[in-house]
């Protein structure tokens, strides 16, 4: 490989046991090729660039000073860990990244003992570290958890959890906080301005003060006497840092990319016994990389690229992105609604909002990796009359769950949920899909839930949402480019609770909920061909379902399918206890629901993924000629 | 009444409005006759009653000193707001407080204007009041958002989210931290240990001091260049409180039991301008009432007692609490085992945790109100080796519901999470029930998911769960006490995935998950008095299901019932999916689905809830005579 010969240091290490046997003088050099490698991988494969630039020296310094794998450490989101997976024998992988059968883009148990917690969703760190400490110290085995977190990470309230219940670790827990003020968007709140005040009004941590500090804790008997009275003084004291304040040994600020201070530091901080310790490193985002630093929320993730010049690949311009049309289409509701507002957890350019920002700056709020708040802040907005709409990722709308159950659905609260990233995601894998919203939002009293078939019926749905203040109500739609409809010029309130029958047939009905409707069309297709005549809905709503249409659907077809990108529990689910409730299967009814299957499924692009959860449409139509075969006594008939 | 007498100035006052014509010089007396109104009501009704205690003052104070309704009062939790619903026009209400038809023992928007946030979970206030004064503040309407949260609260990762987001309130957020030491049990984690310490290190506020401060924070613009100063030197000024840290103005600490204080800090309050603000008020929860300061936590929640002994009415013993159950069983297995752990998110006695932290304290995990860092904790303890029960409410799992996804069943853990208050749960009503657990943990993929039948079947259950290992699993059970079968001398090991036929029969088949059993064998002896050979099957796990049990209870019976305590997505829904995939219902299959109605339920007994809900034998019986009468052509027969 060409790209070895400029990596002569890092071809001798293959994990970070070969990369303690080096002197301290060639941790520099290492990490110099270490990012050039890395930088060389992303541009092959793309996936998330800024964060793991930024970390190179920090990855270095913990594998070198930490004693990896028994100690534990765990990269909070994982998406910065790809120096570390160079680093853990996975190298000659990192080309396959985010592929199906790759590398994962996040870190993953499966794939390395140096993996001992996988990620995706910010903030679990703390937590997962937490546990391995306590569980060493409750068997009495060595090793530490050490949790890496960005400063936008922190602002979600698991972390700040799990930082409140810290002393349960003793010396066994290090926090590491990754501080590049930035995670994906640029941070807010307030713990971000304290962040940046603690930095700019504090010089980085000099290792004599460093020594000064430490030689007091380390271990007994060398300085009893002399560690209790400092201890006792900072119990004393109001005011320390927050992290001191919450029960940490406070270390920082440090220059993350300085490996003579990062290396002493951290050594320090592994020999001393001074309780659970948050080191507050200060690293740049996209770091030695011209093109990364300069822009670092454009290169946060990215298509495959050219190292030289930075330009990342695009793909050719078709249908617009369904984020975009929502954002799109929410701004110019606004227009002539002052009651609308827009809420994003820290994802504003992911879910559209952005564009609404532009446009309604007051109206639209960032609340940082939030989504609890983000939730009841909303149900808040709405019962004093505003409109407000929740755009959250489905896989992410999870971390607010009980809030949509009791502050919004209980209440009745008119809180619009713009679910995207909805079914199966691709490159990020299992963590990101959208598997379960329809389960745990149609199961809810009160809540209405839709699913866009195409871009043309998210602006319907945007805006049959705006208008809904009769309760709560939900719509899904995918990561993604739309389908290339026409988008309407003025948008269609729907009625709730009404599908549409896009094509009629009278053998087969397939009744599709979401953007599977294009599967259900060219199944219906096949179907036609082979003398099948096909009715294909689009159900619109998993709550309230259509019955009228169903009812009468079922009495005029022989098989009736559902289709939906959701798990269990979902549309069929619904489909089916509507049909028992009625006594519809009473005489016999051939039904059948295609649905994401039981298992989680890796990343792959989004038509292998499907291909594998039996939801495109070749199975559409397998299923369906499988259902026509079984004879009425439950016994599938042979192949003609 | 003879209370009235006792009561001459509370007898004037209906509402708020009626409260701010009394002089400052009046409001002790208000005070003390409010407290001995609600001991009189809480003394006939039973309910929450050292937390109101406790606040009596405070809800004088701030009605007093705010414009509500229109300043829009948020009670985190709300059980401590009786004192506030007696003087906001439902005193002659409160005897019928959490009774069916009555009162909710929380707030409630549909109760009073004086209630425009419900609550019953906590830590949601914060985020909420942010959600009313931002609307407010976008349509320049008049009104703050006010939420009081207590200290225990405070630990929860929603409350530190908002927190985080409070500058967007401007002038228009106030919340006053409740500082008494105690949510229900004593907290936990390093912020209860720095309230102690800021309390302690500090002096109650004087009025001299608080005059002093506040003198620079009048409207503008009086004190311009002063304030600027003022804030400058603050915004560079490192160590102040935590909560300055995070933006806000921090007042405090204050006795809120002496109202010469409290009235004149909260006016300062509401007349500067200094952004969002926090008062520290310090408080004794049960204060004014001799037993219920001595022993505050088991005066958190009460049953009917005699106001002048202290003495609560006691249930006659009975069968155990299942919440008991499995905290003995859990605590015996963990002799033997040294890897066993129990979690408990603030509630150790409610969960039976306390009975295992007895025996093994070590191994006891209260992380206060974090559900999300409890699970993932578990998590991380799984990863381990160890064996984690989390022992979470299942309305309270619902925080979690993330972390159970991602951090759990997508790695395939083996946490065990013992979900107590499964199903109804009566006096607590719609906010605390465990409607959804079955339908959001069997939808996940790797999940295995138990329902006990009585208190034998729950010691099973836990042992059953401590010995597999292979992935995450739960367990639920209901509130309250068992239905007093003897329990096993030596537990059994579950197979997982198989069900039991408790009751053999040849037309009907009742499938049962959970303590409806008992309801169901009710019903086979109604029915079989009718001539309807009944089976009664308690298929104990929602997942995996029994596929082969129920594949032939519907090849050999006429009508198939599933029961269970939950919402539509669960056993049912599950039953049904499994029936259709394997073409079950093409030939006909008269099945039905009983489960709880789609809508959320209020406060009643929880056999009045179930009745309502169609769940006791009476409603299962009527629903098979329906199925039987329902003919082939699918329309119902006339009754013969």
């Amino acid at each position: 490989m060409s790209q070895s010969s400029a990596t002569p240091l890092l071809d001798t290490v293959d994990t970070p046991t070969d990369l303690r046997r080096l002197k301290p003088a060639q941790l520099r050099q290492l990490a110099d090729e270490l990012r050039a490698d890395m930088l060389s991988a992303v541009g092959q494969t793309g996936g998330h660039l800024g964060s793991g630039l930024g970390v190179v020296e920090l990855t270095v310094a913990i594998h070198y000073v930490f004693n990896t794998p028994d100690d534990r450490l765990i990269w909070d989101v994982g998406h910065q860990a790809y120096p570390h997976k160079i680093l853990t024998g996975r190298r000659s992988r990192m080309t396959t990244l985010r592929q199906g059968g790759g590398l994962s883009g996040f870190t993953k148990r499966s794939e390395s003992e140096y993996d001992p917690f996988g990620a995706a969703h910010s903030s679990t760190s703390i937590s997962a570290a937490l546990g391995f400490a306590v569980a060493n110290k409750l068997s009495d085995r060595p090793g530490r958890g050490i949790a890496v977190i960005g400063d936008g990470a922190m602002s979600a309230g698991m972390a700040y959890e799990a930082m409140n219940n810290a002393e349960q670790a003793g010396n066994r827990l290090v926090v590491i906080l990754n501080d590049n003020d930035m995670s994906i968007a640029p941070p807010v709140g307030g713990l971000s301005a304290y962040l940046a005040k603690l930095v700019s009004s504090r010089p980085f941590l000099s290792l004599r003060e460093m020594a000064r500090r430490f030689s007091r804790h380390l271990p007994e008997p060398l300085h009893k006497a002399a560690r209790k009275t400092d201890e006792f003084a900072r119990g004393m004291a109001m005011g320390g840092t927050l992290f001191e304040e919450l029960g940490f040994y406070y270390v920082g600020p440090i220059d993350g990319h300085n490996l003579d201070q990062l290396i002493p530091i951290l050594e320090n901080v592994r020999d001393a016994e001074v309780g659970p310790c948050l080191v507050h490193v200060v690293t740049q985002k996209g770091k030695g990389y011209a093109p990364a630093e300069a822009a670092a929320d454009k290169y946060h993730g990215v298509q495959k690229f050219d190292v030289i010049t930075g330009q990342q690949v695009k793909a050719a311009p078709g249908a617009p992105a369904y984020q975009n049309v929502f954002g799109e289409t929410l701004a110019k509701l606004a227009d002539s609604d002052p009651t609308i507002c827009a809420i994003t957890a820290a994802m504003p350019s992911g879910t559209g909002v952005d564009k609404f920002a532009k446009a309604h700056p007051d109206r639209s709020f960032d609340v940082g990796i939030a989504e609890q708040h983000a939730v009841t802040f909303a149900a808040g907005l709405a019962a004093q009359g505003m409109r407000p709409f929740c755009a959250i990722y489905s896989t992410f709308l999870q971390r607010a769950y009980d809030q949509v159950v009791h502050d919004v659905a209980i209440q009745n609260l008119p809180v619009r949920f713009a679910i995207d990233r909805a079914g199966l995601v691709g490159a990020d894998g299992a963590t990101h899909a959208g598997s379960f919203d329809i389960t745990y939002l149609a199961s809810l009293p009160n809540m209405v839930v839709m699913a866009a078939a195409d871009e043309a019926e998210l602006v319907h749905m945007t805006y049959t949402a705006a208008l809904h203040d009769s309760g709560p109500i939900a719509f899904r739609y995918p990561r993604g480019n739309g389908t290339g409809v026409a988008l309407p010029d003025v948008p269609e309130r729907l009625e709730i609770g009404k599908g549409r029958v896009v094509r009629h047939g009278s053998k087969v009905a397939i009744l599709s909920l979401g953007t599977r409707l294009a599967e259900a069309m060219k199944a219906a297709d096949q179907l036609e061909a082979k003398g099948l005549s096909t009715t294909v809905a689009d159900l619109r709503f998993a709550k309230p379902l259509d019955t009228a249409l169903i009812r009468q659907l079922m009495a005029t077809h022989e098989v009736v399918l559902t289709v939906e990108e959701g798990s269990i529990g979902g549309l069929g689910a619904h489909v089916l206890t509507m049909a028992s409730d009625e006594g519809l299967t009473d005489a016999g009814l051939k039904i059948r629901t295609l649905r994401l299957p039981d298992s989680f499924q890796d990343h792959d692009s989004p038509d292998k993924q499907y291909d594998a959860a039996g939801l495109n449409a070749p199975q559409i139509v397998d299923a369906v000629l499988k259902a026509l075969r079984h004879n009425s006594a439950g016994v599938e008939e042979a192949r003609a």
